[in-house]
């Protein structure tokens, strides 16, 4: 099988998707910010755990060196880190904004190149972002989520188009609303309007397994009950 | 399990989309203007074939009443008639033009609203568009073909809004290429080119097993060698 | 100077239209499926006046052929009509649904055919289509709106590229929100919160003017205080 | 009148605007990166000339610090700066990537900043961004591109619906093609196959003076016979 790397792998989504693609039999690379509420999934999944800020050129290239000694090639990476910064654009601090688009699009490009190096010369590899419904609308008093997930989903689109040819996969997620955690759980009287991170997981296996001569490079993923 | 009524049985796509649908414990309705070449995926299906001009309000309606029948609830319609009238403006026959709108975008009208009435009451269902390139971008010389998949677009988008929130789930295929058949097999030396039905149907499958929490409406599909 | 088709010439955007070109020294073609209320701005503009079903293939050449007798060749031909049938999928009446996105883009195809026939010889030429925000947004109970809006604005994105590199300019106009008329007068209290259709006119003449090298074929058009 | 501030007021296009608002009466304070090359049309505009980093917040603060000096009311801003590094993902310096997306996005977001700031209270005001079709269209090799010009793209949006509502007005100009000037003339032969400055700068001037009850956001502008 094969090496997945999971950038931002402290959110729910991310143990799901770590723990499907561990049930695959893929080797697992969690690297994130805070390393340690990853102990538990680590355990799980018996992954290699990295601290790394997406954002830092020298943190990325750590990470993929890491996965390079781990046997199976690299044929799965998957970016979740993002950051907001929420307000009248009037209100906002420009230190902050500049680090928040930074971390939810300049990192993405970050781990696409360390993955396209590995990936290309196999013609094999799935690259996936996490994006947002904010990276298709740009909503009032978030310039700065807006800049952040249109950059990656920018990003995305380019590199369908370079890289599909290529053989590699590229896949952008929109996801439209809250995701259940133990935060987060479940409201009482509404079933399923918040997205459940196991059902995320398995749109993302579905672009994994899609045949080339079908792929696809988006989807969007909301609750049925959610306005768009 | 439920019953599945296809329109527009004639392509390839629909003999993928029957044949695992029938291996899934589906009861089937195929439909299609000419009849005659169904009677194999027929015999292999065990479906009932009625003849059907989509795009005609009775016989639509004859359809769906046949379906009640069958005895299981209607879950699955999938529509996927469209009619191409190719050329400069100047030179399309006004007719024509009308009657591939018609077929295009007003025949999955037809069959979402004969497909709603059955489903909306049971919170439950999939009702399915088979779109294409052309409903997101409008090319030159195609004017009639962009008319009738945007048209069946902004059908899909709409009831996905209207829709969704009473348990009905809408999906809109943006098919983006050849599909293979026997008319038109792979070409020798670039494999996957051209859309494998099997791939797309699978994608048809993922769509109609998303969770209720998880439920996109449209994906993009197309070969990884496929110029976009 | 030219001479200008306006189809759907009964609203009140067509009156500023009509006046606005009849100021620059146009002569004027207004059609409307009723023509008893045109006749003021018959006076004030000298236009000629036809009783038109604009979804009528026959209607919509006579009204050309008159054009042809005027003299001035034919340079600008406006598309307007529209008709909505809202509410639930499942209580629409098919029939009335037809006809609502007939009239709503099949009768835009049927004008642009004429107006292309007559513009491309001369490589000059606007033809331009009032659309709305049903045209990029498929709302919920308003299916039958959203495929004529959907299929008018896939007909002009076709058109602009077949017809721009013949020297024909096409624009496709999203108005969002309420247009002011004598019926729907502005409200006290909330100025400009409806479209002035004398502002709208502006941006139709604003693509009228525009040098061959720098053409727009949409704009979205909205009060500052609409939710969009 | 008002006072405009123009950044990035080196292309050739801010040169036509220059002259444009100048002629209007405007009072102009152009910034760029390279100030030398700007003396003639200083003297042709009177305008002041302030050399700025524009993704640099101090130098953004410092241009509008000189134009509350000026006296008239800031009520023009435009942001042009771009920075492009094109290559195959993997052949990227991530550094220079990282530069590129800030001048192209997050020195626009510092512009609007200053321009909102002065703008809000006096309801009153227009903030323009020069895009480019990589800001609706991702291509290959192009990935930092795209990530900057959807950046500034997602911001424009944002405000749009942020600062409509107050008063101000927001426009995205998408720029698809080659833009005239003394280095890349018009070709023989091909006649307005590239941009004239003077006709992009009109939609500019056009969007300034919409009505408040005829806002657009954003125009696409290309040659005739440019494809897309």
């Amino acid at each position: 099988m094969g090496t997945a790397v999971i950038i931002g792998a402290g959110e729910g989504l991310s143990a799901s998707l770590a723990r499907k693609l561990h049930s695959r039999g893929h080797t697992l690379i969690l690297a994130a910010r805070n390393v340690e509420k990853l102990s538990p999934l680590q355990k799980e999944t018996n992954a290699t755990i990295i601290a790394c800020d997406a954002a830092n050129e020298k943190d990325m290239e750590q990470v993929f060196l890491e996965a390079d000694k781990l046997g199976d090639p690299l044929d799965i990476a998957i970016y979740n880190p993002s950051a907001r910064v929420r307000g009248p654009i009037t209100e906002l601090d420009p230190e902050a904004v500049k680090s928040a688009v930074l971390t939810t699009s300049y990192g993405a490009f970050l781990m696409a190149q360390q993955a396209a190096k590995r990936m290309i010369p196999a013609a094999n590899g799935s690259i996936l972002f996490t994006g947002a419904s904010a990276g298709v609308k740009g909503f009032s008093n978030s310039s700065t989520f807006a800049m952040g997930k249109f950059a990656l989903r920018g990003l995305a689109q380019s590199l369908a188009r370079e890289l599909h040819p290529q053989g590699v996969h590229i896949g952008h997620f929109v996801i439209d609303g809250g995701i259940r955690s133990a935060n987060r759980p479940e409201q009482t009287g509404s079933p399923d309007a918040m997205l459940d991170p196991d059902a995320i997981a398995d749109s993302y296996l579905h672009f994994i397994d899609q045949p080339k001569s079908s792929w696809a490079w988006e989807i969007e993923l909301r609750p049925w009950t959610e306005k768009f």
